[in-house]
C-alpha cells in the first residue's frame, strides 16, 4: 500500500519521451499512465479493451476514421474497444490513461515507438 | 462511443449529495465515478476490490486501522483489496473514483447511505 498521497502532476516529471507512458498506479486490473504526447502516435486499435484519455494539459485531438474529437484540458473520452484512433497532439499535451494491465500502446500496431510493459514500469 | 470530450469538473453539477456517487463512465470492468463528500461514510472493505481516490477540490483524509493518509488536491490513493478504510472530509471535497463495476460504495457494510448502482447510474 502507498505510504501516502500521490501528486499526479508530479508525475508528469519521470516522462521524458513523447508518446512513451509511464504507469503511475495500478487498480484491480487496469494500470493509471501518465503520458506527454507531441505529434500523433499511429492509427491503432485494441481489440479487447477500452481505453480511457483525460486531458490535463494543452490540447489533444482524437482521429478516428469518420470524424475526429478534440479534448481539451479537464476532459476525457473512452475509446471503445475495438475503435480505431490516432491521438494527435500539435503541442505539448499532458494525459491520464486508464486502461488494461495488458494493453499496448500503439494497439495492434508494432512500430519503433512500441516501448514494452517493462518500460512504461520503468 | 461518446460523441465529445466529457469535462470531469462539470459532472459534479450532477451531484447532490454528499457520499453518493455518480458514475461518469466506463472504462473495461471499471466504473470512473465522480462524489462530493463531507463528514465521513463508514469504516469498510471491499474484500476483492482496489479503490482509486484522486481528489480534485478540497481535501479528503483516508482513515486506515493504524494510520491515517492526508490528501490534498491533485494527490491520488490506491486503497488495495481488504483493507478497511473511512474517508473523511472536514469541509466538502470533490473526489473522483476507479473502482471495478461491481463495488458497493459502502462495502461490506449495508447502511442507509448505501446507493444501488443503478441510483448512482441515474
Amino acid at each position: 500500500m502507498q505510504i501516502a498521497g500521490m501528486d499526479v502532476l508530479s508525475q508528469f516529471d519521470r516522462v521524458t519521451d513523447y508518446l512513451s507512458p509511464n504507469v503511475i498506479a495500478q487498480v484491480n486490473d487496469q494500470y493509471v499512465k501518465v503520458a506527454k504526447l507531441k505529434g500523433q502516435l499511429v492509427g491503432h486499435s485494441h481489440a479487447g479493451e477500452d481505453e480511457l484519455f483525460w486531458v490535463l494539459r494543452g490540447n489533444l485531438r482524437l482521429e478516428f476514421r469518420d470524424r475526429a474529437v478534440d479534448l481539451a484540458p479537464g476532459q476525457c473520452f473512452v475509446v471503445p474497444r475495438g475503435v480505431e484512433h490516432n491521438p494527435v497532439a500539435e503541442d505539448e499535451c499532458w494525459i491520464v490513461l486508464v486502461e488494461p494491465v495488458a494493453t499496448k500502446h500503439t494497439g495492434d500496431v508494432q512500430m519503433e515507438r512500441t516501448r514494452s510493459i517493462e518500460e512504461q514500469l520503468a
